[in-house]
């Protein structure tokens, strides 16, 4: 986790719901640098042995950042469900559609999200996040992609479908606005996760349920994605990966229904913590 | 300018053909955090006085690198001289079509561009670099666009067609394989300029001149796209924006063509300075 103020958060292990190691003495961010040198493994030692000394701190209320600092890239997999891809009237892609989002639309995972100016369809989107632990590219096969996986976290990927879809064609428009990428409250390694491809999600606003879903309807799992993608591109150690969303998105809904200022988005994913997000109007 | 090894360039401000003044001293990178504690205007008085105490290096045959680190976005723009949209079978576009590039694309303006694995359809594209000098956000007017700008660069926007096109429809695929984007040698800033509006442009590849054409048939303006995109996202300094490519390109030729391992390309914008690569094949 990382907590503490904007922009200068703290990089900690949490222990359990109440204590945390502070490993800011180990690493000044959990960023690219801090992947590329080995990432998480380097501190399960240090780790153990401070929880063996005692050495935990409790929590005490402080802002919870993003799990990662800034990454060089935020990917995104579009229409990756398939009931996801029917409610917006589209078709199930043949293979991974891959769209990005400015990296500083990265917050943590109880901030305010502001609907920029100008919007009229501000949406939701649960989404399962995977971070990238190593420089990647030309992975051989799917198998492959686990060794450069670091982790896993809860990313809302907000989403302005009126500046996605009808400004130009190319979706980057709706979905770099700054707050649009709640993401956290932990990055989860993948030794903590019995099964990434079976994994409950869902995301309410209001308290009203509008998205339920399951890693296992994926049209493309994770391991397709980061294999793909590294045909393509190079990818960086803290690379994020927005894998898609499951269905019950606002823009799916008859009518559809958009977010409005003071509305609450909670959402989860079994095992990787939850979010929730108050909604304010742009300023 | 940048000069020395891949990964370890030295920033300088180029003098004349010959000789440069060394500012490493005065900060460790043309990156994000030198354009935000101010940038080049700082560079102004100490270049000045070291000039005219003599302290100029000659050029000694030192590689050329980008002339701004990895930038956190490289914003591109789409079909923006009508001409080549024509070329291309599209429409020309009633505002700025934007996607992005994998920021780790960008090398210097002599190195070697790499054809991806499995490409069919290399193609190049010269154009106008815009690199964004402060953070920016809603810009109230097209002319405040010009207080944001540090300054202008040549760039290869290099695109794999059929990655871009043939791939799931979002063009990011066919523009982020490594070495895709030369930048350089120099970036020039606003005041070295008469009018960016009117600068001319050119791309040959082995001799044969391909593209030929001039900022003034922008469809959209730097300042029109600045002011447009940070509608859109929060802008950061040293942020990287592809203006767009004139007619010429290799998909826009009867028939085709695609670069192929040893071809060169050599590119210019007036005032801007010149590249050449080195089209080598996959790893």
């Amino acid at each position: 986790m990382r907590i503490g103020a904007p922009g200068a958060e703290k990089p900690v292990v949490r222990v359990d719901d109440t204590r945390y190691i502070d490993v800011s003495d180990l690493t000044a961010d959990f960023d690219e640098k801090f992947f590329a040198a080995g990432g998480t493994a380097l501190l399960a030692g240090p780790v153990a042995e401070r929880i063996a000394a005692g050495q935990t701190c409790e929590f005490a209320g402080e802002r919870i950042g993003a799990p990662i600092a800034r990454p060089h890239q935020i990917l995104c997999i579009g229409l990756n469900y398939s009931d996801h891809a029917a409610e917006t009237g589209q078709a199930v892609p043949d293979e991974p559609i891959l769209f990005t989002k400015s990296p500083n639309t990265l917050i943590g995972p109880n901030d305010d999200v502001r609907i920029p100016r100008g919007s009229t369809k501000p949406d939701w989107e649960v989404e399962l996040g995977i971070v990238i632990g190593r420089r990647t590219s030309y992975l051989d096969s799917v198998k492959d992609a686990a060794d450069v996986i670091a982790g896993y976290c809860v990313v809302n990927d907000v989403s302005e479908r009126a500046f996605q879809m009808e400004r130009g064609g190319q979706w980057v428009k709706g979905k770099s606005a700054e707050t649009f990428n709640p993401a956290g409250p932990w990055l989860v390694t993948p030794d903590e996760i019995a099964d990434v491809n079976d994994l409950d999600m869902w995301l309410d606003v209001n308290g009203v349920r509008r998205q339920t879903g399951n890693t296992k309807t994926m049209i493309f799992d994770p391991y397709f994605i980061v294999h793909h993608l590294s045909q393509f591109m190079v990818l960086e150690p803290g690379d994020l990966i927005n894998t898609g969303t499951p269905p019950g998105v606002g823009m799916g809904h008859d009518p559809q229904i958009w977010l409005q200022p003071a509305d609450v988005m909670e959402l989860g994913i079994a095992g990787l913590g939850t979010q929730r997000q108050h909604v304010v109007g742009p300023r």
